[in-house]
Parts: structure tokens; sequence; C-alpha cells
């Protein structure tokens, strides 16, 4: 709560970027500042490995980009190819070993990873690979990818990476290179985003569109799912790898996760929130004075919102724009009012009249209880709080940090229960149908499973997507 | 440009708390948080004094208050008052040196000082105390105002402090404690605010109403223009030690410094900010598809201003959340670009589409080139450039950082020529009379000798601001 | 216990250096190297100002003069003129404040002191100055005399100086720039030392001549007791301030403090400590085995006493040379044994032997006990402990952080007591004859205060050497 | 020159130590103060894993053991087996990687290590392990052990061990921890010290005995080459796993290496190093008026020197304490006298004085020219140096960071072309022979290869002993 920038959200996991510039002179930077655009999919770490000829030099650390590099480490990652890395979160202790890009000597060169995503079949391949005789120095599941590729380093790097995504089950999104090559992947079903662009002469692999514009790329195109982009002698080289999977990316991308000025598989995430905002309006309309927004991530939709009900939308929350890792363990008193050190009620705005609260989305309603509390003390006369996604009732096994069932308040509950729950006057969800609708991606089926239960590939029936770091 | 969080702006120079509470438990904790909520105000150093019956500990250091505090600094600053400053940079090399709270003994024992303005005649009273052999190890007008109690050390503090203020030219916002008292002062022109707040069985002073609602204080009033408060044996006292200046507040807490969820002197800054929108589009109405604004500070009067115009507020530029400090020092290239990694356009919104851009304030107008350049390219047709306040055509002498006039954009060029520079369409800025207007004030005037040269009091005809800095 | 090199000793507080050499390049690394040298005489902060023509740029902070300064911050300090400083602790908790070199501007411009010593008199001088509306930023007597220095400032620098020191009484070593000039002044008693070098076309002043050694500077002379000297124009001018009192050199510095490859008035640190472990022979002969040290300050005595009594010198305790400050807080366990940590029994040197254990001082005598069992432990056969220093019994007010009387060993019970303490079978200290003998200076007298009450100026009655820290 | 505490010296690689003590408070403590003093072996980077249940926690970072571990971090490490390691320098950039213990997780569960020493054949296994497709994420020998317990994991973990040692060529002395067991490996030709102690109901094992006695802990053997000690369920267990070779112990742990109060396979380095001395007066005696030493570490034999010579032992350097890592930059004027900076002339002592200098080892010999000028300049009238150890002239292969030949200036030159280089008006090193009579190990040869070339095992022909570094 005292450490990220948004309240009662699921987390993102990662943020990657690649880019493939021999001649540019200063490519560190440019990853720096391209993570920089990035650090909304993850604060805990950030890393940069720069490739020089087949040498890998690279440098990670716990905390924010900006944080984490000075010029004088950025100066020594020079090289022809680099790539990078932001991540949010893992439990155990010894963060830095579980940064990101890993750097490993195999047979075939030094080699350099990053991934976002979550292999729901990493623990069984790890088990496999123990029972030959490997050893892990960390709970990532880069270091498994790593050891298959080695394992297979007889054949050509992309022949090896090939073989070793036939194994991997579940979502990733991948940056590599060794040697001179740069190479991207996406997974069969797309779960997580992966973008191409074009800097000078070269080229660029990215999370999130976002990141291309603050280092001056021109956005190409998405990487398809199941596609693997080869980055070479200047050229790029596309390998369909996967032609069999159905495509399923993660709806929650457009609900929170991904900057609203990224564009993903040609949808504008500004769009589709907008959207979700009006479809809102439809599904769940309610006659009142004013539709605020719960900043930043329900500003969007609000904003929809209010254009499809004609019910004006005007601010009602501030956000402290200063919030970020304290150092200050708040007492008792301080805890019970912890989301005032984020947000403060416009009084003269909300007094007396009936609000829409939009939000993105509601995980363990702490939160929202709190933020009600504070309107209707305000003098609110009536808040009607409108969630933009369906009620978060499964877990994640694709790269999201969802917090036990039992802990989400949409599994454990029903939508009149949490209404009553956080005080709101009314209470209404996006359905799924709204969700999908909103994010309008014709031909393309959406991964919808932290709302439904319906997940693209099979998982674990039971236990944890964490499944190496407690051993 | 890589340090604040804003771009192109005026900076305030401090904001000030003072907590009196014997018998709460961790009363440095509250100033903490109190300060954090006032961090918008200063982020250079950030500092707190703690008066535990008299004897005075303290700590301050170059940084943000989340950055500047531990949990066993906190600790440490035991007491019944606390007073804390946050400061905004100044020119000189000993940083620390030039921060507040100043602590020093005099033969009435220890004393505190926090101070948010500037002293006109701080240079003159300095000058004659050096005639008479007294020292300075700092550069800020708090020690000229210690040296000045410590000289009337044989009347009560009061008295020594009211002795004090009656030599004193310019604005200030003041919280001292010394023994077992808290004192506030506001100038007597009301430049700086300075409100009451109550809190347990204590008091709070604050420079601006934000920092009550995170330490769960409530508001009592302002501190009136001329007024001083002693709190002491838990009751307050107030002597109004001047009667006969005019009220004369800084329009510019309106226009930007203040936070919009403040209250200053009974006006809401929020409401100001939306009026002044108001009449903006009044004053400057354009044929247009859409009201955006420069996020964050313009965005409550683009939202009036839409109001007003009947043209639909949209969002146009998103902000990244995490641009703070930043120890890469960006390449040539990097710099040109250097508005791209705060800001960016949202294609989809603007596209084609002939923009209102909503700004607060302009001063040096390199960003607004900047910004106006991104919409174009970005597609939209045109852009029309409102400021929401008159053009900033004369230097601060009250405790803002102006640039040197030739670096006023308003004080060497005309609208039309400044319209040209940074390639809008059309460029209007609100009147003087509209910008009072928004504030809306009865009974009171305003400072606007930024815009309109006409200082409420004397001010040096030549020179500058910043008298010691650079001796 | 857990932060200094040797245990049980008392402390000087500091040393200082001043260098004057218009044109050469690094005047501040040559100061930074200087203070390096003088590091044994505190190790607590560190600082170093720089005069560029009159204006002062400085820096200090906690910690080893390699740890406060970076090539960043020595390249900042340029000058033509730079005195520096280090210092042994202070109770109290700002320490940065009192950190010096001291800066302050006054009348005639910028001035920057550093001062090894304590005025007896400082508090009765800042009471006066208090009555007049001074006021205090800190707890060093630096800001007592730069305050009389601004009252004169209508003299000239040097009358300022002079007339400020006729109200000085205690011990000081200053260096002092202002405008284009470097002086230095050293007490009419000349308690604590100062001299002066040669360095290219320039002069330098330290605490101690070693500091000339490792910056190529070359020795000249002492300053004199009641001496100031006068650098400027690159000449030197000596004023005798002083004419009637009795030089009075602090004896402890060739016991303890001073490094042995310093001179001081004419007399060789290494050769005096010699002396002393000679006369130390003839005053307390025993029939022995081997003479071993307690490092390292033990050694020189120790060779002196083999030396003299024929019994040869070996190694017996070995120092480990990585002990420093520790952020451990060691638990009972090894708190009881935590001079282990500093020094190790060599067995097959003194197993079955009788052992003469040479020390310089003792001042508790806990450390004593420890090494004594230590070796007894080890198979020592007899333990006969020899100190080359007359018990401590008396509080200095010179500038030296002694214990209370209480917890001096030597004020509180006889000789024969506290060999029984520390479980010697004979314990032999030095007389004050034998320490003066050793020292041997010609028509001097030295200070023996802490060894025989015999102050060489009134010093207060009762109270502490520690004026100001607790108010 | 600017980093460590001696001058021109071999650098040992590493230190290692293992605590078994269930039911014990604080083990990591414990295993911080045994780190603290074997501190000299290695002063990069510091590391302690310790182990409860299987479960192993650690901390590594680069920097001395006080400098990298805090309370919090101690605290931490809880368990009932812990293991430790401190390292000397490697090149290569990513250094808390290559930083030890190294914690894997294999098949068999989490494993640690700790290796002091240097596998001539790790090359050539590693080639091996990564044509079977394994992955090497550092460049350390422990990485390339601990794939080959892991392919072993169907054994016990013992037998697997055993296993990987078979295939080992080179030094090492290992400690290694799983499960409830703690493991202590010596190599065949216990070329790097290994010692057993007993600590209140467990053990302990180190690379010298010097770390029981900061702990408490008491010498029971030294661990036989070839041997392996298993500790668990509070047993020792003892194999033999190499019965054929022929001991080899490194004869430079006694010339520099270890602490001279450390005991290695029944010699006392201090005897040793004493008996050197004496040999090195009887090979090469001179008519001198005093012996001195180049502190500290030829101390020990100029005493010994002294002894057999009869000519008086004293000072004639004296080291400045607080030498360590300092951040300036030193200039070239600085850079020309750096020795000045660590060592300083006792003029008095030396002046007009015919000279034996003592140091225990020449390896580029630029430092003894420093030395030999400066002690002339002092005044000395002649200065013969004794080196208490043979030229070194080879590589070591073996744990021991030599220079390349071409900079060993015993390689390289005669002794009397090095007399000449230096300026010394006598040169004599030690015969091999004498250094082994000195070492006086009945039954055990001494690998003497950096001085003969006959090593022990086959290195080899060509190349470096980093083999992985630069890859």
């Amino acid at each position: 709560m005292f450490n990220g920038i948004d309240l009662d959200k699921l987390k993102e996991e990662c943020g990657i970027i690649g880019i493939y510039a021999p001649g540019i002179e200063n490519i560190s930077q440019l990853a720096y500042f391209g993570l920089h655009a990035l650090q909304h999919r993850g604060q805990e770490s950030a890393g940069i490995a720069a490739n020089k000829s087949g040498e890998i030099h690279y440098y990670k650390e716990m905390g924010l980009v900006q944080e984490v590099f000075s010029d004088k480490v950025i100066e020594r990652l020079q090289g022809d190819i680099a790539i990078g890395h932001v991540r949010y979160s893992t439990t155990g202790e010894s963060y830095v070993t579980n940064a990101q890009p890993l750097v490993v000597h195999h047979k075939g060169g030094a080699i350099a990873l990053a991934h976002n995503g979550n292999l729901v079949n990493a623990g069984e391949i790890r088990e496999k690979l123990e029972d030959d005789g490997v050893i892990f120095q960390t709970s990532i599941d880069s270091e498994v990818i790593a050891n298959m590729i080695a394992r297979n380093h007889k054949m050509e790097i992309e022949e090896a990476i090939k073989n070793t995504l036939k194994e991997l089950r579940g979502s990733y999104a991948l940056v590599i290179t060794c040697k001179d090559k740069l190479i991207g992947v996406r997974d069969p079903q797309g779960l997580r985003p992966l973008c191409l662009g074009r800097i000078d002469g070269g080229y660029v692999l990215a999370s999130e569109s976002c990141a291309f514009h603050v280092i001056g790329a021109e956005f190409i195109r998405d990487v398809s799912h199941g596609e693997m982009i080869i980055i070479e002698n200047n050229k790029i080289k596309s390998i369909k790898y996967d032609k069999d999977s159905k495509k399923s990316l993660c709806s929650f991308e457009f609900v929170y996760f991904a900057r609203p000025d990224s564009t993903i598989d040609g949808q504008s995430v500004y769009v589709a929130r907008r959207n979700a905002g009006k479809i809102l309006a439809k599904e769940h309309p309610v006659d009142a004075d004013l539709v605020i927004a719960v900043p930043d991530s329900g500003t969007v939709a609000a904003i929809g919102y209010a254009q499809a009900s004609k019910i004006p939308f005007g601010e009602g929350l501030i956000k402290n724009r200063y919030v970020g890792r304290t150092f200050i363990q708040p007492d008792q008193r301080m805890r019970e009012r912890s989301v005032k050190l984020k947000l403060n009620v416009l009084k003269e705005n909300i007094k007396g009249k009936r609000l829409v609260m939009v939000d993105d989305s509601i995980v363990r309603g702490t939160t929202s209880k709190q933020i009600v509390d504070m309107l209707k003390q305000a003098g609110a006369k009536e808040v009607h709080v409108r969630v933009c996604s369906p009620p978060v009732k499964y877990s994640c096994y694709f790269g999201i940090d969802t917090p036990t069932r039992k802990n989400l308040v949409g599994a454990v509950y029903s939508v009149e229960e949490i209404r009553e729950m956080i005080g709101a006057d009314s209470l209404g969800y996006l359905s799924i149908e709204g969700l999908v609708k909103s994010i309008n991606m014709e031909g393309c089926s959406l991964c919808t499973a932290c709302f439904s239960g319906d997940y693209p590939i099979e998982v674990p029936k039971q236990g944890s997507n964490y499944l190496f770091e407690k051993r």
C-alpha cells in the first residue's frame, strides 16, 4: 500500500524492451528511456543488458528505472543490441537474483533474456531438468527457458529457441539477444503484448507502443501470437512457430495495466477504456448529478460514462502526485487512513451531490470502502459505484499477481453484498460481454479468465502460480 | 527539466507546517505526513524540528520528504511541538545549509523557525546587522529574523517577534517554536497563505489546508494578514500586529502553486481554477472540436472551459506518472525531445480535430512549442492555446522563483509573437480582471504583480530577489 | 569501542591544515591528502573550505576523510587557499552542524575557521554575546571566535583576530582564511601543536609535520606559543601577540595522540616514546623473558623498554588491521570478548614466559584486564604491565576527551588496586618526571595536568569541558 | 594501490568459514565475526549463507565484511548451519555475480558452497558441461562444482561430492552445506589450508585458526589433504577420499597471506616468519646499524633477522593506519608519491645509519624503489634490502593472483639488476631451501611453484589462470 502509485489493483509482472541499432551512439540510453516509459508495468527492479559483438554486459538492481541507473552505468553498457526489463514484485528474499534480464553463458556464447509472462508448466519442466542434474540459481522462468535453449546448442539459435517454445505452456513475451541477433517472441495465445517499431537504421521491440514515442521510434506493427521475430544484419525475419493456437490477448491490459496512450493489437487503450465507460453507462444507468473518477486509472472510463449518460464529468478526488515509496512505517492511526495519503476529496465539487464514482476494477474492496466513506463524509448525497470491468473471481496464471481467491472480493461475495460492504448506494460492474465489446477486437478472442474462469489453455487445478518461489 | 514533475512553471519556494499537540504519541510522524501533502510547494529539501520542553532536535536534508526521513530519524524527533518545512531550490552550493527549519540558540533558549516567503528588505537589515558584527551562516531570511528576535531577548518571545515583524517588509508565513509555544505569523499583506486547524487536543498551522486532511485535522480558519497566533497551554491567542495594511494574497497560488483540494482565504482552489477556465472561454472563445488540458495543472481549467464553451472535454496528452529525478544526463538527441519523457499524445483522440489546449501559465514558452508540435504531428488540425492566467511579465519579490525578465516570454514578446513562436493557431490569455474574478474574493485585493508590475509594497528598483546567494 | 582503531584511549579532538598556494592546480586535493595523514587526530567528521579570491566554498560531512570526499566534491573546491579539519566525536545530535571548518559571512566578507583545542572561557564569552543578542547555530568554539572577529570588522582582519585572541582562554591551534590571507594561530601556552612548511611556491600549516610528508611539503618550523602567522602575497608575517605566557605543550601528544613520525616543537615523537620506554625500564625494572607491546600505540615504548632492560622484544599480540566501524551490534556473548575483535595472542611466542606488557596509557582499565586475561589463558607465566605515562587522574580542559573522573581508574584507585583489578603480576607507571624527561624539551614546561591536576591556566572549578553540548 | 592496505604483494583469493551449531542463537553473527578475522584473505566481496532445515538464505555484496552486513541482514540469516566467504578481486564486470557463497537449487534441495582455491581443469570440465547443455551464470569454480554435484543427485550428497572431487584438479578448500549437513573438503595436495574447531556444542571449519579465537572456538586439528569432513547430527565423520597424493601446502601462506597468529598444519605462521628472518640473516649477512621492516608484513621476519644478526631492530617506516579505499583519483603529482600515503620515514631513527630493510616479498618492485628512495632522502647511509622469500618467478595456478610473468620483476631480471633498479646497496633473497626450512614441516613437501616453477600437479602450459573471465 505504501509502495505503489495505485491502490487495490492487480499488478502486471513485467515490461520488456529490445533495441537493435548497430552504429547508434548510446543504445543503453535508449533502452533506459524506453524502460522508463514502461515503468508502470513493474516498479520493483530494472535491468539492461547490452550486446557488443556477442559479449554481453549488464546491470540490474532493485528500484525504479531512474533509481537503478546512473550515467556511469549506462556508459559501461555499450553495444549494438540492448534488452531491458522492469519487474513487479516477487516474494522471496534474494530479490536481485530474480531481476532480469537473465544473462548466461552457454556453448553458443553469451545470451540475455527478458521475459514478461508466466509459464504454466515451468515447474514441470524444471523438475525434469533437475532430474537431469541441472541447477537453478533463481526462481524465474527465464532460467528454465535459458536451460532449454542451451540444451539445443548444436542447432542454430533460432532453431534452439523454436524447439524450446514447443515445450512451453503459458504466457510469454520474450526478447533475447545472442551473438548479433535480437529475437522477439510472443506466445501462441498472444496473452502478453509485444510490438515492433523502427528507430533510425534499426528496430525496437517493446511490451507497449508508448515506449516508442519517448525514444523517437515509429510503430510498425504488433508481433502476432505464435510469432518469432529475428533481427539480424539489419533485417527482420518472421517465423510463425505456432499456427494452430487461437489468439487470446489478456483483457486486463485494457482495463488497467497498459498505458492509455498505447495501442495493443490495433486497439487504442484509451478508446477501449472510454468505450467501457460508455457501455457501463448503458448497462448500469443511474440518476445522478456528477460523474467522478477514482484517479488516475478510472478517469478515461469516467469521461466515457459521462458522455454516454449526459451526466457532467468533474473531479471529486485529488491525488497526491508525490506518493511513492515511503520509509516511514505509519502507526495504527495513520494506517487506518492510508488512502488519505493518496487521495483527497474536493468537497466543493461533490457536496450535496449524487455521484457516479467510476473505478477500473475492484480487487479486495478495502480501498473502495474508504473512498466511499470519504465522499459521504464530505457531503455526497449518494455514491453510485461503477466498475469498468467484471468482478475479478479467478486467479491469473499468465503473469498477473492475483491475490488468493479468498481475498478476491468478487469471488466470495455477491454484487449486492459487495455494495453493502463498501457502503455504496448502488454498484454496477461492466459485464464480460461489455468488456469484450469495449475492446472491440475483430476476429480475436480475449482472455477473460480472471472474470470467467475460462482459461485459454489448461492450468494447474490447484496450487499457486508461483511455483518456485517458496522452495 | 529533469527534476520536477511539471514543466516550464514558476516555482513556489516553500511549504510550512507547525503542530502543537502535547501528549500525542508521535508528533513528528504527523509533521512528516503533513509535509508530504505539501510536497508540491518544494521538492528540494525537507526538515522537521521537534520541541520537547524547550529542547529542540531536528533533521533536515536535501530531497523529497519520503527520501529525507526514515523511521529511525522520526523516532528521534520526540516532542510536544513540531515544525516542518519543504523548500524549493536555491542557487548556491551549500544546499543543506540553506534547508529549514533553522534551529538556533539564543539567550532565551532554543528556537526553531520555518519560513515561506521572501523579505524585500532582508539585505538591508542584514547589512545593518553585519555592521553590528553579526555573522551569517546561511543565505536564508530565517537567519535574519532569528537574529532580530535574539536582539530582543529581554522581552517575552511574542513581544520580541512583534518587534521584529515591524522591521520586516515582504512576504512571510512563519511558524516558530520556542519554549512551550508554537507561533504562527502571516505577513501584513497576507501574500503567502497560512491556515489553522485542530487536531486531537491540539492545533495545526499549515501553508495549505490539504495538509490537514491527511493527518486527520479539522480546518478552523485562515490566519489573517498581519496576524500572529500564539499557541500555548493548549490555548490560542491572536494578535493583530498590523492593522493598517491591505490584504494582497498572491493570485498565483490559485493559478498553479496550491493543490486544487486546498481552500485559501475562503476560496476553493479547484473552484477558482474552474472559474478561470469558464471566464477564459468567454474571453477567448473559439470554434473547436475538443478541449484538452496540459496535465495535470491545466486539467481543472480545461474542464471549466469545456463546460462554458460546450465543446467536449477529453484527454489529448498522457503524463508518465513516474517522472521524477533522473540521474541520466540525456544526450542531445534525447534533450530535444525532453517533453516526451513526461507527455505523450493520444493520437486517436485528437487526429483531425480542432483542439483547445488549456494550460495554466506560460513562463518561458519552450515547452508550449514542443507540445503544440507534438499535437500537430499527431494529426491535430488546429491547436488553439488558452492560458488560464495573464502573461507573466514581472519578477516576483515575494517568494516565487521567476526567471530574469529577458527569459519571461510574456515580458519580451507580444501575444501574437508568442503565438507564432509556439506555432499555435490562436493564443488567448486570461485577463487580469478575469483572473481576479475567478478567485472571487470579496473585499480582498489580490497580488497580481507578476502580471501587472503593480507591487503591493515597495520593491527594489533593480537587482534580484536573491540578495545573499551570490555574495 | 566498535568504532575506533584503538581501545581505552583518550581521544584528541581535532587535526587542522591550511594551505596557501596560489597557482597550484588542485589545492583541495593537497588538503585532502594532508587531512588523511592527520586522520588519527579525529575520525568523526572531515571538512575542507577553499578560498578563491575571497569567495569560499566548502564541504564537510560525518565520516573518515576517504569516506567524506569524492573526486566530484574535491573538484568543486577550487581556490588559492584551502583549510581542512578532522574532528573526533562530540555528543549531541546534529553532528554535521558541529563539523568544521566553520564558514560564515561577516561584514568583511566570507571567513573560514578550523580549530583544534578547547576554550576554557567559551561559555562565558558566549553568554556575554547572547546577552548582546547573538544567536548560535553550533556548539563549537569556532562560532564564538567568528562572532568576536566579526564584531571587530572595522579593523583589519589581523587586528580583529588579535583583539579576539586577547579574550580567549584555553587551547587553540587555529587556521583561518579570509580575503587573500591564510592565518595560523597558536595559543599563548602552545598547548596544541601547529607547524609551518613550504610547498612549491606556497606555505602549509598543520597540526603535525606528518601531514607535510605526504603532500611533498618541507618542514620550516613550529609556530610558537602566542604567535600569529599571516600568509599573504606569498609572504609570511609573524606577530607575537602574547609575549608573557609560559609555554606548556600538551604532554599527551607524545604519549599517544601524535603520529610517531611527527616532530613537535623540535622533538621527535618516536624518540620521546622510545625514551619513555627506556626510562620506564629504569623506574620499574622486572625480571622477565619477553617485552611485548599492546599494539600499535605501545610498540615504540616497548622497543625502548627492551633496549634498556636487555630483555628481548617480541610480538605477543596481533592486531586485526581491518577493524573499523562495524554495523553489527554484538550480542552479550561477543561483547564480553570485544577486545578479541582487535587483538589476538601469539601463543607460541608467550607460552610459559614471563612477560613485560607495555601499554601507552590506561584510562578506564577495562581493556587491560581483558588483555592480561588473554595472555594468561594463552600460557603466559607472569604478566608485568608497564605503562608509558603516569596514571590519568584529572580531566583535560584543553581539547582532550577525558571521561568523568569517576571513570578514570587512575583517579579512583591506587596503583596496587589497579594491578589487582587488571590481574597483572606487577604494574608500573612512568612517573611525571620520567615523562617530562622522555620528551626532553629544554626550556619548555609541558602540560601534565591530566596526571598532576596542575593546570597551566585557570580552569572551571566544577563542571564539564563540554559547555554547550547539552543545552 | 589505492585499494588495499599492503603494497606490491600477491593477493590471496579467498577465505572461507563454515559453522555447524544447532541451537546457538545467532549463528550468522558468529560467521560475521569469523569472516572479519579472515578479512586479510579477501577484501572485495563478502557473503554468508545460513541453512535452516535445508532452506538456505544468503546475502553477499561487494565490500569489506563490515561494510556488507548490517544488523538487519544478519538477523534475517537464521539457521543451524552457516557458511561464509571473503573474496579478493576478479576482473570482469558483474562483480556481485561472482561473489560467494554460491547458493543453488538442485534435485536434492538447496545447496550453498564457498571455495578458496583455483581449479586447473575448471575450463575443461566447464566445456564438457556446456557440451551437455549446461548454462553458466558466473565465472567461478563453485558453479562448476555445483553442477557436477547436481549431476550426481541420485547419490547421497557425500557420495555426490566424492564423485565430483575425483574429477577436479587444482586447489580447493571447500565448505558446503545442504540439508542438515556441513561438509568441508581440502584438496589432495592440501594446497589451501582448512582447519577444524569446536564451538559450544558444534563445530567450525575455517581457512585459518585466527578465525576461531574471535568467536571463542577451540582449535581441534587441521583438515588433511585429500580429506572430506561431514558434520551431521552433531557428529564428525572423516573420509579420506584421496590417499595417493602427496601433500604440498602453499608456502606463500607463510610468507605473506596468513595472519601471523594463525597456525597452519601444525606450524605457527609467526614462528615460520621469524625463522625466515633468522635464516635470511645467515644467508645474507651484512654489516649494518639497524634492522627495519617494511610494515606490517615484514615486521616478524625483521625481528628474526635482528635476533640472528645481533643488529638492533627498530622502526624506520611508519604506516598510516587509516589507509583504505579512497575515492579520490590522485593526480600525477600525488601518484608519483603514492607510497607516501601509506608509509613515512622516521628520520631520527635512520639518519646516517646503515639499514637492513626487511620485506616479505617483491612482486613488481616498484614500491621497493620508492621506499629505498625515501630512506636515502631521509639520510640513510646504506640500505640493504633483505627479502624473506625467494624471487617470485612463476604464475600461480592455485588461487593466487600473480601478475603476468613479464610484470614479475623476479622472472625478468637478475638479482643484481633488481638491486640496481630499486637503488639498494645490496639485495638478498631467502633461498627456496631457506624458506622450506623456516616453515619446518616434517614429512610434508611444500608448494614452492611460484619460486621454482615446480608445480605439484600438472598445469596448463600456456594461458591464464582466469579461464572464464574474459569470454
